[in-house]
C-alpha cells in the first residue's frame, strides 16, 4: 500500500538531512523559518516572490485578536502551565472546518472549478441552491470587506503571483451579486486559498498556512497568559452568562 | 487578580490591530513569520540580527526526521484524516519535557545560575549530586556532539548575540569533564536557550522556539502522509516488536 | 442564535447539580459512571436494560491492543511525563473517521435508510456504485468475522433493545453477498451503532461510545507506559522499518 | 531498557484477550466500564466495594458545570464540528496541574508522608513554610466545604475502604487550623485521592479518575452543544469583558 518511504528530513550521528540538503551547512543561517517551511511543503525553496507572498500570507491569518481558539488555549494553559505544548494543541484544535478551514474548501471549489471549466456564475448558484456557505466569501465581523483580501490580491498581483485561481477567485466575486442580490465580501481564507493555489500548493495542503500562523498566534497570547493572565477570567466572564436550565 | 487587559491584538470591522500596529498597512509584505512571531512574543519587532539569531534557532529545531512526534502525528491523521489540525496538535503534545523542554530547562539553569552568580563546576556538580540530568547536554543519536550546536553558538558569536547566557554555557560545558570524567555534548535544545535568554526571551517562553519550528515541519510530514501515506506501516512495523504477556 | 443555556450542570458554593439531580444526595453511591454518562448524554437515567447494553457497547470498544493511537499515546507519554492529560489527548485524536469514526457513519446510514425507507439492497449497492465503503462492515484484522460482533447483537436479542436499527443492520448484512459477490462481515462499529440508536442515541453523537471507552483503554496503557515504558522503543521498531529518500 | 511488552491487550483474527481475559467470553455482558477500567489500571477485577468506591469518585468528579476545560471543548466543537475528538481532547488538555492535578499532588503527599512516617503538622506546616498550596485542601468556590468531600469520605468509611491514607488525610485536615489558623476545607480531590490510593492505585496514576470522568463529562457538553449551541456565545461573552491595551 505504501512505499515506506519519507522525503523530509533523517536524522544521522554526524547530520540532519532536509529534503535532501545538509540542514547544517545548507539551511541554518541561510534560509527563514517560512524558506524552510516552504521547502518542507513543496520540496524546493521558494524564490524571491513565492517567499514573500508566503510570508503575508501567514502574517494575514495569525493573529485575530481574542477569538475562540485563542481562549481555549489560554484556559488551558491556566488550569495546565505544566504543559505550554498542551495549550497550543488546544488553541489548535479549533481551527477547524467553520473557522479557517475555509482556505481548504475555497481552494477546493476553485480546484474543481478550473478542471471542470465551470461558469463562475454557476459554481455561485450551485452553492446557494444548496444552501452551502460560499466558502472564501462572508464574515461575521468585517460585514463591508475584509481590508486583508484587498492587500493580499494588491501583492499578489504585484508580485506576479497571480494566476488562473486568484482570476477565478475574483471571477466568482464578481458573480456574487447576480446571484445573491447583494455584496458578501471576500475573506482572508479565499484570498490566501487562491494565491497558494497558484504557487503549487494543492487545496488539501492550504489549511498548513493558517496551521502554522495561528502557532505563532497562540505562542504569543501565551507568553502574556503566562505573565498576565486572564484565562479564569474569561472563563467566568462567559459563565456569568448562560443559565443552567437542567 | 487579573487586570482583564490583552496588548497581542483586536480585530475591529475594518481593521485587525495587532501590538499596536496596523496589520494591514504595517505588517504585511512588510515582515516575515519570524519578525511577526519575534514582535508577538517580545512586544517589539527585531532587528536584523535578532532576526537572523531567531530564524537560525527555528530552522535548527524544526526537523529531526521520524522522531515520535512526528510517528503520532502521520499515524492521527491516517486515522482521522478530516482533521489535520488534530494530527499537528497530537505532533505538539510530544513536545513535552523529555523530547524538547531541555530547551526550558536549559534557561532556567543558566538564569538561575546567573542570578545566584554560581560557579560553573558547581551547577554541574548539583545536577550530578542529584541523578538529573543536566539540561542542554547530551544526545542519543549525537554521541561525539550535535553538529547544530556548532553551527548556532557561531552564528551567535558572529552576530554579536552572545551575551552573559551564552558565556555561561560554555563555562558550564567547560566544567563537565571535571565533574563527569567524561565530554557530555551540548545539545541543541542548550545551544538554542543561551542566544535566545540573550536575547531577552524568558526562559519560561523559551520552549515557544522548538513548539513553532516543530509544527513546521509535522505539516511538512502531513502533506507527505496524506500523498505518500506510512502511518498504519509505523504502527504495523512497531506492533511486530512488542510482544503480549498478559 | 442560541438560548445561552446549558442543562447539563452547574455548580454553587455547596451543591453540584447534574441534569435536574443533585450530584451528592441522588448520584454519588447511587449509580455507576456508566448510568451517569447515560445520563449525561440522554438526559434520564437508563433502566436496567439500557445500562447493561452500554456497557457492553463500551466495554467491547475499550481495548484493541497496541492499535496506532494507543501507540500514539504512549510515544507522547514517553516525551512528555508531565501531562498524563496531553498523551490521553493525544491518543483520542485518533479516533477519527477512519479508524472509529465507522460508529457514526455506520448510524448515519441506518438513520438514513429508515426516515428513506430505502431497501437494504439498494442500500448496500448505493455504497459500493460510489465505491464507498459500507461503514460497519469489514475489518483489517477480523476477516473472517468479528467476535464482538456476535456477542453484541445476542446481547441486544436478548436484552429486548434490538428495534428497527438493528433489524435494518442485519437486513443489509444479509444484502451484502448479493452485491458484493462475497461475504463482508459486520464490524463492531455496526454493531454498537444499531443497538445504541434503537435506545434513542442519536448518530451524531455514537462516537460518545468510543471515545469514552478508549479514554479508558489509553488511561491502562498509560499505567504500563510510566511503569513498564515501551514508547519509545515502539518509535524506533517503526523508524528503522522506513527509508529516507529526500 | 524496556521490556518491550505489554499486559494490557491484544487481537488476534478471531479473538481480543484483555489482561489474560477473553473479552467476548469472559468481559462483555459481565463487566461494567468501570469494573474494566479498574482491571486495566490495576491487572485484576475489582471487588464490590472497590467497584462502588472507583463508581463513586468517578461520578463526584466527572462534571462541575461550565468550567474552563468544558468551555473550550464547546468553543472548539463549535469551530471544528467535524471532529468530536478534537473538542473532547481539548477539554481534557485543561485537566491539568492547576484544576485537577491535586489528585495526584495529594496523593504524593500522603504516599510519602507515610513513606518518612512525618507527624501532619509538620507536613501542614513545611507547605505552608515554602509557600505551596496544600494539595486537596481549598475551592474558590465551595469556600465553606465541599459537599463531594463529606459523601466520599463517608461511603469510603462505610465500605471498609478507608485505611492509612484515609487516616493521615484526616489528620492533615485536622492539623490545618492550628498551622494556618483557620479552616480549609478538605476539596474532592483529597478526598478522591486517599481512598483510592488505600485500593492500590499509585499517586501517579490517581489522575486516571478525573480523566476517564471528565471524558463523560465533556462528551454530555458535546451531545448539547451539537443540538444547543453556545460555544460562540461564550467566546463573545469573554472577549467583551477583555480590554486591547496593544
Amino acid at each position: 500500500m505504501s512505499e515506506a518511504k519519507t522525503a523530509i528530513a533523517e536524522a544521522t550521528a554526524d547530520a540532519v538531512n532536509v529534503r535532501g540538503l545538509d540542514l547544517t551547512g545548507d539551511l541554518m543561517g541561510h534560509v527563514t523559518l517560512t524558506e524552510l517551511f516552504f521547502l518542507l511543503l513543496m520540496g524546493r525553496k521558494p524564490d524571491e516572490r513565492e517567499r514573500e507572498m508566503t510570508d503575508a500570507c501567514l502574517v494575514a491569518i495569525a493573529e485575530h485578536g481574542l477569538v475562540p481558539s485563542v481562549q481555549a488555549a489560554r484556559m488551558t494553559l491556566s488550569a495546565a502551565p505544566e504543559s505550554l505544548q498542551g495549550a497550543v494543541a488546544a488553541g489548535l484544535l479549533g481551527c477547524g472546518s467553520v473557522i479557517l478551514g475555509a482556505t481548504e474548501y475555497a481552494g477546493a471549489m476553485l480546484r474543481d472549478g478550473l478542471a471542470s471549466g465551470a461558469d463562475p456564475v454557476a459554481i455561485v448558484r450551485e452553492h446557494r441552491e444548496a444552501r452551502r456557505a460560499l466558502p472564501g466569501f462572508g464574515h461575521p465581523l468585517h460585514r463591508d470587506g475584509d481590508p486583508r483580501t484587498v492587500r493580499l490580491l494588491a501583492l499578489s498581483d504585484e508580485l506576479g503571483v497571480s494566476g488562473e485561481h486568484v482570476a477565478l477567485l475574483r471571477a466568482i466575486e464578481a458573480a456574487v451579486p447576480e446571484v445573491y442580490g447583494r455584496v458578501l465580501p471576500l475573506n482572508v481564507s479565499g484570498a490566501i486559498a487562491a494565491p497558494m493555489l497558484d504557487l503549487g500548493l494543492p487545496a488539501y495542503t492550504l489549511k498548513a498556512i493558517p496551521l502554522l500562523a495561528r502557532t505563532a498566534g497562540l505562542l504569543g497570547h501565551l507568553r502574556e497568559e503566562h505573565e498576565r493572565p486572564i484565562g479564569f477570567k474569561l472563563a467566568s466572564l462567559a459563565e456569568a452568562g448562560i443559565e443552567y436550565d437542567g
